[in-house]
């Protein structure tokens, strides 16, 4: 990057440790915060180190949270968690507003391949969760590939001795797609677990 | 964004203001934010006030430095200037690693459409360079556009009286491209500027 001045060459680098950003898109980035006024940059710098000082994990469900415990733990039904790998899925559940119950984030899956076995995701903790009583259905929404199909068997094995029902998300076609393009795997599942109507 | 607590919610409306950064990528952006350590984030939010505290517009170019007058000024032929609408043409340029002469930022091109008129843009820094003499050549290098090329004749139209040799980039089909997806209009100009071989 010898071409650009340092500052301006520092802040591209920086860009760049962002996901899916190139040379092309931190120079873009770079020359608008330049472009920024004074207050402006220093908004965007305060939000960055706000984010780092005042996001925590909730000693819960694992999702962010400023306090403790977060907001969904302190005023939904405990009686549901729905089981999810990392914050950003708690996210695409709360969209829909439609789902009452609780989280527990993983953070990650079971991956052997990459290191990761089961201690080294929440799984203890969401043990020790239902072991306190009062749960009476635990769904299991990690992703529909290899690891989270695997993880999901794998948690529901531990949880089931405890008298507790188990859930999976459903898999087949996705609502709106086109059959001609849907993935053997998943058009084979949708048609394994059809429903009478 | 009410499904995302405040920090994030913040961190990602920053992100948003960065030129084609959606919802869906800066939530990316403040997840890998708030995955990283302490010392990652504070290296980016220092990286982004560093920018707006040390870089400048140099006096005589107007190209971004850190010091009263670039590199590029300091050090180069300064017998040839080539006119360019923003410091990222000039980093376009550079990159070539061909050019030897220096350079001018307009800030902008002549657009009375969108209310810029020749003084709103750095034309009459550029006379004065060429009116305290010893510059040979301008080379006219605006965009292949509009506003670009009128803004190259309007500027070229004021700098002949100065006795200075007037230049525009060629404008033809883009080397390596196929002629079957050449614009007409590119294609008319690349036939009527054709060369001798």
């Amino acid at each position: 990057m010898e071409v650009f001045i340092e500052p301006i060459g520092r802040l591209m680098n920086e860009f760049s440790k962002l996901p899916g950003v190139g040379k092309k898109t931190a120079q873009r980035y770079a020359y608008k915060v330049i472009s920024m006024t004074e207050a402006e940059a220093r908004s965007f710098a305060d939000a960055v180190l706000n984010v780092k000082k005042k996001v925590r994990f909730c000693k819960v469900c694992g999702n962010f949270t400023e306090d403790e415990v977060c907001d969904i733990c302190k005023s939904r039904d405990a009686s549901t968690i729905c089981v999810v790998k990392e914050p950003k899925d708690v996210i695409a559940f709360e969209k829909l507003h439609e789902y009452k119950g609780v989280y527990h984030v993983l953070h990650g899956v079971i991956d052997p391949m990459n290191g990761v076995s089961p201690n080294d995701i929440r799984i203890r903790e969401l043990l020790g969760r239902v072991a306190e009583g009062g749960v009476k259905e635990v769904i299991m929404a990690t992703n529909p590939d290899v690891e989270g199909e695997a993880t999901a068997m794998y948690i529901a094995k531990l949880l089931k001795p405890l008298g507790v029902l188990v859930t999976r998300i459903s898999r087949g076609v996705p609502v709106g797609s086109e059959l001609e393009y849907a993935d053997e795997v998943t058009l084979a599942r949708a048609l394994l677990e059809r429903k009478q109507i």
